[in-house]
């Protein structure tokens, strides 16, 4: 066996997320990824990713690792790939990795950014799938709010109900305002060394609810305390607007795998 | 009657252009925008266009004028489209302008954005309907092309049959090379007094030709000289990398009208 390691990009407009569904759920970007190699490998392949990313949910550097017969480990596999999967779907990049490597278990760090529609008169229809049109809001409250994410912090009260982990607690390292696109977006940007289920679409809906004068900066220490998602009321960011931009690796390598 | 003076952004992936089409043919911009105004009105409006766009072109700055009743004037029309139209549609602007305005016949320039795809290895699906995957291209023949189509010329070889026009004679104002919106796109925005049927295709579609090292950037003055699209073979853009940025008008106290 040889282990096949690749980054992608997907616009999830159209995907039931990245991980597998019964039968009867739609596409989803794994089972896509399956299909397609498993067909060039003649054999039947799982597909490992770095996480799950929701429905409508968008990566521009999603990484999987998919195991395949030595004897397929020279082919092109991102020519391959490109040439048979669905359009909505691309192979940034394609190697053959050690396998010590695992894409969800050697994950060191993962940056998901987070796009924001802030004019309320109208948006550009060109964007409608990447941004959440929250309308206008007080920027720099919502700084405020977010330099208080920063660091260590049990983040129980971000996550919504699903598969249970074993601790809560995870690692903010940066979240950072950004220019968008256009003039009238606006992007966060919001590194950690693991996110729980949907905690970049809390963390991104309580701070809109800040920037729209329903909860102060400081407001971010008590909900954190309160380890329950249930106990202050406020949206959870559409899934739309956010994009799985990269995942950092230990290098097997460098010593730290 | 009081003219409804709108500026439009589009997606236009999934319409059959601008221009109003028989029954059958699928939805347009133009019929999209009709239907919302005359149900508004009560009685049935007609939309004037600066031009058409063929389907599958975008528009940031398209501009339409309709004529509504009066007592309609006073309406909050940006913010009535916006919550009746198709979502791929957006209002950016609306006003009420003197009747010597006309968004066809009004018109001193427009400017069209192509962009294209650089990257053969693969690209971001979040992209694919707003460019062409042109691949590796040789920029600087393509600028030195762009420089020969500037200025005053019959563009007749860069026009597809269609409506027959009184002049094929147009004068192209700018035509300059700039970022795209990721680091592997480029942008070509084409200034012109007004243009020909698909003639930014064309024009581009030589570029591009020129780029794969297919002519040489001196045969656009042959070209131009053949004054017919078929005496040289080289293809036609595709529509989903072009989008009308702006359409400039003659304002009418600027004693230009």
């Amino acid at each position: 066996m040889a282990r096949l390691w690749l980054t992608l990009a997907y616009e999830g407009t159209d995907f039931c997320g990245w991980q597998l569904q019964a039968a009867k759920a739609g596409q989803t970007v794994q089972g896509a990824l399956e299909d397609v190699v498993s067909r060039v490998c003649g054999v039947s392949v799982r597909a490992h990713g770095s996480g799950r990313t929701d429905s409508g949910v968008h990566a521009l550097g999603q990484v999987a690792h998919v195991d395949i017969p030595d004897a397929k480990a020279a082919l092109d596999w991102q020519h391959i790939i490109n040439a048979q999967i669905d359009p909505a779907i691309s192979i940034i990049d394609a190697r053959i990795v050690d396998e010590s490597m695992h894409a969800r278990y050697s994950v060191v760090s993962k940056t998901y950014a987070y796009s924001l529609w802030l004019n309320g008169r109208y948006s550009i229809p060109q964007r409608r799938n990447f941004v959440w049109k929250a309308g206008p809001l007080d920027l720099e409250a919502m700084d405020a709010a977010a330099a208080l994410f920063m660091g260590e912090h049990d983040f129980r009260s971000f996550q919504n109900a699903g598969t249970p982990v074993k601790s809560t607690v995870r690692t903010v390292h940066a979240l950072t305002r950004h220019a968008g696109q256009t003039p009238d977006e606006i992007v966060w940007r919001f590194s950690a060394d693991g996110f729980l289920k949907q905690m970049v679409r809390n963390m991104m809906g309580f701070m809109v609810a800040v920037g729209r004068g329903q909860f102060a900066p400081q407001d971010v220490s008590r909900v954190l305390a309160a380890t329950d998602r249930s106990a202050y009321r406020y949206p959870t960011a559409p899934p739309q607007g956010l994009c799985l931009e990269t995942v950092v690796y230990a290098q097997p390598d460098s010593g730290q795998a």
